[in-house]
């Protein structure tokens, strides 16, 4: 790989022109999903400005041969701070995982800690290509600082969780509207803000119909946990007669600005509801496997009624990575798996999920999830060089190959508004062996 | 890293001392499971000789250090030479991806696009940290000529199918025949043979029946695809008004020596003749989720059964990778969902069958697949200074760090039989470029 210059740490300055060419393979995600062979794509400050057979020069050329240039991966849940639980607690029923391993060490989290576990989960995921992402956690000033820092994009929200106790919802309310005016303070064109109602079953109607109306007034997408499990469902039928998303229709929570994170155990009547609201689904197909929580996403009823479903991790916890290219392969095997037909989601449709749908999700469709001139320049590479990539059999097989047998670390080169933040695997906002040992300290600072 | 010594190619001269040393962790799937910590091995000639706080110099020192050392992974299901076709054809039915476009690339075969293929598979698996393998392909001698230059551990079998023809039975023991006394006269202690009736679909009852006398003659696994789809399964029922494995019992086809591939659509019947008849299963859940053949193997009810279960990839057209680690995924949570436990398959169950257990289904299990002194030297190292591995929350989670958070990409050093393939991510056996240049025109030859 030829790179002209490298500057040795990216500036804040946005004017910079960079010239990714001569790629093999272009996997545009545009409208009509173009797949180019041998272009160029030319950016100047954050945007895509040209694609095609390109001359001339820039500040910055990244040689594109032997790799496919497509739009960096969208990833709409993850609980990025999570990190430092990674493998701590596996192969445990949910409730016992929560209340005797995850919610004692949350008791602990500190902003400092949070910091350094959402930095190793920014590392993690400009290692792996994705460069756009919706977090729910705490401390979400330490949070927007690694992101911040990383460079990378993001719709930061707080959890929010009053367990229906009307002290805690106000002072909930009150930590989610300084994270809300914190965010509008960064007047950042890469940190949004999210509101975070943590699930229904963690949250009062008045809060759920709170982060609503804070949502509608400001634009901004409802990020919640939704009918996770059969466990919960039940609970709903019994506690109140019906399932949890008629409860949330009955109570007018359901809105086109809510991303409904799992979404995994409906009836056909909740899909219905979600597509006449217009509901964005969240799916996280390796998180829902791995907690065996009962059942599948029903993924085809929901594309039946044009529901907008996007890919998440979920925090590393549950997955136990934020590898975007793992969650697509389990994606389209999981679907495939469970309607008994190899046809099913196939993978042009998982891709989109990863990209263009991720980015619809967030609100974000007009700026990023594909390649196209006058967006902004969120892209990755991958890098063909590598045994797993070998062969590719031409145009019509390369969305293949990047769903069914890329894995993240095949990416060499993420870059974002422009910005080069990881160029033929160099890093070049973070310090890898910094970021990696300092969360390894706050990691023994939770569990130690 | 430090490596005292690199030779620049790997001599066939068995007599080299290896010493990795002060390895962060050691996952020796020993009879008690052991972690150490902190500890070395010593290798002299093919077999680890030493285990602990070892000092003293070798000809060959590696740096364990930031590293877990664990026994090289054990696919017991591959078609090696078909990494040609990876990506080839996607999203289909098995019927019609099978004779549309699978089957008419397969009568383009020559033993040289076989040799290059499996060339490509073995820098995959070595890459991936796989050390032993059993593949069913054509081409038997040129897939042994790869491994043999690869410095894998390998059971090869030529893939018999006789499609119920007389004439073609004949000719395809004469293939058998022949491979079978070419494997005999390498003498190799690392490549063996085993017999390959490909599935009691394709092969009439004298061939299978052949087969088995064959294998008790040679003392050697037989190696078939059984109950891998519904239809499958259907059609026993519908022309001989039993399943599939009863009929194979009827005949006398089942013994201690069968490795069941797939064994996906199966009765309770059918798995206490797998268990009275001590078959051996290999699962290949990736493959099995992709084709979608309808159902999920039934693991727990084995398990219950103590019939052997090892993991496969199948071959890479139906994976798309040969990556083990991937496969350990898949199946833990393949399972989880299935039977709606997260308990079930935990991590230290799924190592087992990538490890010791895949060594038994071979016949193995006193040569390889833990890490014992005595045992012949198959091992390979992870590199920990990787962000999707960080933390590291001590002994207890370490066996869950490598099944659901490793990826293949992590493995940084690959020895079998004492005789390092890959240290540091430096291939010993393999020129890297030349391969995958020599398979890119071989699947040309193929598809263009």
């Amino acid at each position: 790989m030829l790179i002209y210059k490298i500057p040795l740490a990216c500036s804040d300055d946005q004017g910079m022109s960079v010239l990714i060419k001569n790629c093999d393979w272009i996997v545009t995600q545009n409208p009509s999903r173009e797949v180019l062979r041998n272009c160029s794509v030319r950016v100047e400050g954050t945007k895509i400005t040209e694609i095609g057979n390109l001359h001339g020069d820039a500040e910055y050329v990244i040689d594109g041969s032997r790799k496919i240039l497509l739009p960096g991966l969208v990833n709409t849940h993850t609980h990025l701070s999570m990190t430092l639980m990674r493998g701590f607690a596996d192969d445990m029923r949910l409730q016992e995982w929560l209340e005797t391993k995850i919610w004692p060490l949350e008791q602990k989290l500190t902003g400092d800690i949070c910091y350094h576990g959402a930095l190793l989960g920014c590392l993690e995921m400009i290692r792996t290509g994705t460069t756009c992402f919706m977090d729910m956690y705490f401390f979400l000033k330490d949070v927007a600082r690694a992101v911040e820092k990383a460079g990378l994009r993001a719709i930061l929200s707080h959890a929010m969780i009053d367990l229906f106790d009307s002290k805690r919802s106000e002072s909930q309310r009150r930590i989610t509207q300084e994270a809300l005016d914190f965010i509008k303070s960064l007047q950042s064109s890469r940190i949004g803000f999210a509101m975070g109602p943590h699930a229904p079953y963690t949250c009062s109607e008045e809060s759920l119909l709170w982060s609503k109306e804070v949502a509608e007034r400001e634009r901004v997408p409802i990020h919640t946990h939704i009918a996770e499990t059969r466990h919960e469902q039940a609970q709903f039928e019994k506690e109140k007669g019906m399932s949890e998303v008629e409860y949330l229709a009955k109570i007018g929570f359901l809105s086109p600005r809510l991303v409904a994170v799992h979404s995994v155990f409906l009836t056909g009547k909740d899909v219905e509801l979600y597509a006449r609201n217009q509901v964005k689904v969240s799916h996280c197909p390796v998180s829902n496997m791995k907690l065996a929580g009962g059942g599948v996403a029903p993924l085809s009823e929901m594309f039946a009624q044009h529901v907008n479903v996007s890919l998440g991790t979920d925090g590393a916890a549950s997955n136990n990575c934020l590898d975007m290219f793992d969650t697509m392969k389990f994606c389209a095997l999981e679907a495939k798996a469970h309607y008994w037909d190899p046809t099913v989601l196939p993978a042009q449709q998982v891709l989109d999920l990863a990209t263009i749908e991720g980015a619809r999700a967030l609100g974000l469709e007009k700026k990023v999830g594909s390649i196209e001139v006058g967006k902004e320049a969120d892209l990755i590479l991958v890098d063909l060089k590598s045994p797993n990539l070998v062969p590719i059999h031409g145009r019509s097989t390369v969305v293949s190959d990047l769903v069914y047998a890329t894995k993240g670390m095949n990416v060499d080169s993420t870059i974002v508004q422009g910005k080069p933040l990881m160029i033929n695997r160099n890093l070049l906002t973070l310090d890898e062996d910094k970021v990696m040992e300092e969360a390894s300290s706050a990691a023994l600072m939770l569990t130690g």
